[in-house]
């Protein structure tokens, strides 16, 4: 059901934003895009906790890695958005010093993916890291006498925390830049439109889809339960306090992202 | 070899503390501690991230919890050193109003204890950290579309989610007087004396001894390695840059607590 745009904007001002990756690649950028993110946000190291939230945030960021091909997927990724926007080359309708601009974008960060030094391996010969990182997965794990090391690191003085803390950001930064960008292009793939659900489900079909933006005004206290793939979708709206009845309609933003 | 303290506070007024359990339950107790400062530190959710250090230190908390009889060790705890203090009840050299206090305190503390509702299952019916709590393991897993209910939680007034936080804090309060008043027992059982150790390597004979603190002087950029039982122990100081040597003399504070 499809619901007037400016209204819902006018209406709902205030709305909660979620994303679904509907193929393996886009659920492990996002995945990629939250780590970074908490990496980033972390490294002033200026709350006395901050350090875990910027640790943790490395070890995953680590473990997707060990994982997968993830450095050499991203290089493969960005070329095939290369061909497909050098198609565009020469068209009319298309802004070409916008596209000239993208495509060495696209050209600059493979270049720099594939000069980097492995990611792991730059990490795993930090002496501080790998010591946390063992004692990490224990139930309080990070106490003095697990980590003396750690404990030592944290009593330093803050400039000296942050010099390491800014290189292990710049050690990632080709990796953030490539993510960043093809968000962004993943993103910019699809237009918002006014939705509406009856009975708290909405399905739909689609082509080629890789991801789903939703925006649900506040004053819905639901949250959405996505389940789908390229070819079709569907939502369940599900009431946050399990006592609510989900409502008749609820009214949203959609963009089908391919 | 015993330094002169006076001479030591005033030569290095920058110590580092450290802590080390010389038996399993001042460990588990010691993490406990560390756990509970982890989500009394972090629950009030000003920063975007903390929610990570809340959630994490309630679920490692859980996990300790999960893995012994916790609550049973620390009424009987309680009730070892109310026995023990009994002892004292009547002595000239011992101040008895401030006897009386402390075995009131225990008492009080034991009776908390023991109405308190079994923690884990009180846990498990929050339908938002059962939620997040299998999302937790996955690297990245705190993604939106991971956990969507925690998207939307996230997302509401910072005086709607204080009222989780502080509820969660509250369900762990009997706990957290227990480890307080134990650990502070244990603590003020020893007293600390000025050491010295040469080549970086420190050890002793004890009887029955049951945590060690040290105090560090920072102009040492050294942290300690510990290992011993109740009967006897072993420092080993490493620099903390592998390339440094450590110091041949180096000074520092120690009690050892029983």
């Amino acid at each position: 059901m499809q619901a007037s745009t400016q209204n819902l904007l006018q209406k709902y001002p205030h709305r909660v934003r979620y994303e679904h990756p509907l193929n393996e690649r886009v659920r492990v950028y996002l995945r990629l895009e939250f780590l970074l993110k908490q990496i980033e946000q972390s490294m002033s190291l200026e709350d006395p906790w901050q350090y875990q939230v910027l640790l943790r945030g490395i070890f995953e960021l680590l473990e997707l890695f060990e994982q997968g091909q993830i450095k050499m997927d991203l290089i493969k990724d960005l070329e095939r958005h290369k061909i497909k926007l050098n198609k565009w080359s020469g068209l009319n309708n298309v802004n070409q010093d916008m596209l000239k601009d993208m495509l060495e974008q696209l050209g600059h960060i493979s270049e720099t993916l594939i000069s980097m030094p492995k990611l792991d391996l730059e990490f795993k010969r930090d002496r501080l890291l790998s010591n946390v990182r063992q004692r990490m997965s224990i139930p309080g794990g990070c106490c003095s006498f697990d980590v003396p090391m750690l404990h030592r690191w944290l009593s330093k003085e803050q400039v000296e925390k942050q010099h390491s803390s800014y290189a292990w950001w710049e050690a990632l930064s080709p990796v953030n830049e490539a993510i960043t960008l093809l968000l962004r292009l993943t993103r910019e793939s699809g237009q918002f439109t006014s939705q509406a659900a009856s009975a708290g489900f909405y399905q739909d079909e689609t082509e080629n889809a890789e991801m789903l933006r939703l925006e649900i005004p506040t004053e819905f206290d639901i949250y959405p339960v996505i389940s789908g793939n390229k070819n079709r979708f569907a939502i369940r709206f599900t009431p946050f306090d399990e006592e609510n009845s989900v409502p008749d309609l609820i009214e949203f933003r959609l963009a089908v992202c391919n």
